[in-house]
């Protein structure tokens, strides 16, 4: 089976989500990276490309260029867009018109108009769209999809989903930080927390659960003086059918270096998931003992890249999105139907509805907490 | 030093909370139990007297009678009162007339306004009047009040409270379960989860801040059809000084025998507890690692009533309440202050704000979750 | 049901496990104290009698004239020795001589020889004999048991017992701690860490399996310099029936307050538990997702005397093995067999193996860990 | 900087660990894989060759031949051997001779005569070799031993490892199990439980303390009926020093999929970690509160490839080895001395150590446990 030919917007020598998703592609054993526009930097992009392997006449300097230059070629199979916030929404307009596929990192863009221009450019376009919410690629959020939607838990009566994190617990943008510069900086992430980490704990409630949230009634909150976006947002939420949810994220609860959690609570049984346990999945059935679910083992309905007992962690998981994008990529090639999971890549309508739920979130905090709909 | 004189009115044979009651008192090593009204029913009021040790003529029939003939005989120095919610009001009435101490559990009553009636009759009585909030007992939830007291997390930014359960999950009210009942009985038990286990929630809230919340946006539930009281409240809160909060509470959360939890964060610390390891205390600081704190442990605080590497359970935890008691009442009798840390029993102000914020959360819920003063 | 009257020896003002004691008593509800050989300091017994409202008279200062003088009043129905280990041996045997029932802490003495000479002792007596191994009255190991008892692990292939203290990680005997000073003299405790937590978790083995340990092979070392017993023991151990096990012990742990925990893998299936968690049991089957089972939930066979959701910790322990020796009492009293049960309360024999666990582990270790019978 | 070129021996396609390779070299960003012997079916190493982007006359069917080739072109600069145990001894051989550096899976092989004849080799050969006990990979194992190496635990006391595993509790190997089938046949696999996570659990023990184990007092038991090899071993260590040790492994524990956990007890403090929670660690100072360290923060000394808050899994372990293999290869290239980090790599002589711990515990075994020189 020939490879896909990848390549690569940003994610030049020294970043590390560019590292990551070139192992993530890796690890599939589908791709091989072939082209990018790793820098904006000429120098930095042809000794980034020279180190990756790089034909020198693939290492491009603007995305543009790239666009062009490997649709002209028959180039690249897929791109991935690993810029800031602020570029995807270029980038991946670039490659939605020369016709090429695309991995963009979330959020989809830095504001919901963005999301919704990009959104039109893309249905006219053939190109497939992911949008990489890492988390949807851990094996157990999956199984915990498939158990909600096997009945497992019964009807959906609450959902909670917490996203703390305390690397921003103070004024890390004013001492020299690039990441919390430009991720504080509205012009380049259109909203703070809500959209770093808040989309991504948006989408899981709505990926787990099947359900679509209808409402939120928000508390938007700055804390640490001088920050320009939010950094603290307490919700409840709403979701069509009567469940109801609550939602907290935050970059200033101090001792959080990643405390990505979720439980969902149904009429008959509950499950939760954090990913400090990303390898295990708790499931309380009604009136029985709570179970504990390893990856891989006993009767698990995800077949995921890894065998029991070897901890899949941020870049396997990535790695699942990654294998998701070249099934539906061969699967349009070979003119048949995807595998059923490859269709649970996130797509652009996710990465759009993330998009909302930033500026739903900010309109209702903006008006007392009002019932929002997103 | 001679052992405080006790009575209780409910709490008669098979019933735990009595026996829980009777030996954290034990536990102490300060009362002696002497009198009871355990029971409206002659014969089992008179043979759980009887098990008890107690003398036929100081087993009583009902509390009014037992208040008045104790408080002429100068019997007992204190009153339990471990009856169902919608007695707790007509027996403490009856013992503060007699000037006799109380420690009645929560909630205090099973409305806000009998709730203000009766402070005001505590107003214009002698007795020292104590309301068993049993979490304010366990030594790691008083060790996170003290640090936080102490400027530990330093100005606090958010608390989360958690406190869901799985026994209602479905309509054991309907089943015969005497327990579930009386508590889904607006009659008996006032609000539902809101007043058994929110009061427990809310005041633990404000207890380990030290903050008073002065808002709440709820959205109450009843997730089981037929229910008549409140199963599932979500809601954000408001604290005095710009901290938020998150407050879940259920009933109806499969999967959870008991799953109290909080926590704190603040702008240079947090702290969290979960009475699934009551026995330790989680505090991060800013910009240092997490520290996990044993009870009686390497600089603790607080002075428990158990050595380090014991478990204190929940008759322990309870034992602090009575140990509290204990120091109020001899301080009183002996004309001097109490120590500072017997001041941590909940007194009756505690056990009207549960009632406030039972009113408000139902009034919030009526009004699509507008934010209302508690 | 009148309550059965309690004596104690050892257990006067200030001391923690005498209280404790008392308030597990209490909490069975069939108890009332009556008489105390509390301290051998006449002004102090005196004292600690009053405190507990005892009838002077019942007030004694030796427990040799306490055995003589209740035995010819018909006084108590049963004495609790919570003294130093090496006067367990002489209480005991004063008490079984007057025909006294008798619930003894652990160690069950101080040596081997003492322990067999009292076996004979209590063969030639009336007396019922507890020894307090308080671990056995948690209510999760109990259903442990139950479990191995009933097949669902199937048979027993390895037992794991650890049980690593930290309080005496440094030379705490000199430095005026009393505890300290007499646990670390052989003259009275006997050896050190084999005797003080080495016997609880050797009885947890045997406890938990129903399995004989057959022969030991130890390590028994002593690494703070200058002190007179054992501070770290690490041991293989042979079951009958083919069944292996590894023992960690240990009082030099920094970072431990009470680390014991047990782990039983059987063909079928495994357990474990720890003191941590004490509430829950893990059981994982053959083939089948791990369970985690809540204490009072859900199927469990052991009727504790707690409802599910509150957190049993020592003292509810303790008052599980009282709960056993009054239904052992009342039993023979109605002429009837117990309830099955109450015949978990480990009594001399389980005394006496402590004691030979001791003798062959330091034999073992004096022999370069030969396999040595116990 | 110019991209080292990789080879692989074993790996093709399907083979879980061949793709778990490849992606932890493409997360260093500095090989690119080029040649492979990837099976020795022709038809498969072909095919799996070309999926993988291997221009044909680097596909080789056989390793000899490929060390021979590629030797002669100045092809590979690595060779990563991902073979069968029973392989790892030939093929190393063939790339020593050729002067091919080596990253070779554990164990070393499959007999210690083996490995020894192997060590020789290696001593007479230019190539760097490296052996890959992924675990030594873990950020957090190596900040465990810089700790220890740093003092922060005092002398070392007491190491506790376990590896236990649930995958052959029953003759998984007699149901055509590949996996089962190989590594319980002694001519493959060499020893059992041993040789498959006995190496990479004692391996620990000396990579976290720095110190040798001298002497092992084993249990070997084979469980399963029918079995070939051991599956469960139980073993008490003495260190250089006068640390003790305790070790199980077994490949028959119900529940586990992998538990891999190490603690080290020192007369300062102590250190824990698992598998399970592969990102923090666990450091218990003397006299003060228990830490807990997360990855990458508050002054950790283990600089990783991935930013804190980020997962690290089995890949991104792996990827630390090719790391510092890359390092190494780099520094003698440049006539530099590598990195000192990069030495952490597990090396031949760790990999003869493990040959020689599997030997001395099956003698140990073989003489009812007799202390055994390692």
């Amino acid at each position: 089976m020939r490879r896909l030919r990848l390549g690569m917007v940003g994610g030049g020598n020294g970043a590390f989500f560019g590292a990551a998703h070139r192992a993530a592609a890796a690890m599939t054993g589908r791709f091989t990276l072939v082209a990018g526009a790793l820098s904006s930097d000429p120098e930095r992009a042809r000794d980034s490309g020279r180190d990756l392997g790089l034909a020198p006449e693939r290492c491009y300097t603007n995305f543009a260029d790239m666009a062009g230059r490997e649709a002209a070629r028959d180039g690249i199979d897929l791109v991935a867009i690993v810029t800031p916030n602020h570029l995807h929404a270029p980038a991946a307009r670039a490659f939605l018109s020369a016709g090429i596929n695309i991995l963009c990192d979330k959020p989809l863009t830095a504001t919901l108009p963005e999301a919704l221009a990009l959104e039109q450019a893309a249905a006219q376009s053939p190109s497939l769209f992911g949008v990489t919410y890492t988390n949807a690629g851990f094996d157990m959020l999956r199984e915990a999809r498939a158990m909600v939607a096997a009945g497992e838990i019964g009807a959906v009566r609450m959902v909670r989903v917490v996203f703390p994190q305390e690397w921003l617990a103070t004024a890390a943008e004013a001492t020299g930080n690039k990441q919390a510069e430009w991720r504080t900086d509205p012009a380049k992430s259109g909203a703070g927390s809500l959209g770093d980490i808040g989309t991504h704990a948006f989408h899981l409630a709505e990926f787990v659960t099947g359900l679509t949230a209808t409402e939120i009634s928000a508390e938007v909150d700055t804390f640490v003086p001088g920050r320009r976006v939010d950094d603290n947002v307490t919700a409840k939420l709403r979701f069509a059918g009567g469940a109801k949810g609550l939602l907290w994220i935050s970059q200033v609860a101090i001792g959080e270096t990643n405390g990505l959690a979720i439980d969902v609570h149904g009429d008959r049984g509950s499950l939760s998931w954090s990913v400090a346990s990303a390898n295990t999945l708790s499931f309380a059935p009604l009136n029985d003992r709570r179970r504990v679910i390893d990856r891989a083992s006993h009767g698990t309905a995800v077949k995921g890249l890894m065998p029991p007992g070897h901890a899949q962690g941020f870049v396997e998981a990535l790695a699942r999105l990654y294998l998701d994008m070249a099934e539906q990529i061969e699967a349009r090639r070979d003119g048949r139907a995807p595998a059923a999971d490859a269709l649970l890549l996130p797509g652009i309508a996710d990465g759009v509805r993330g998009l909302r739920f930033v500026e739903a979130a900010l309109r209702s905090g903006a008006t007392d907490g009002r019932w929002t709909e997103i």
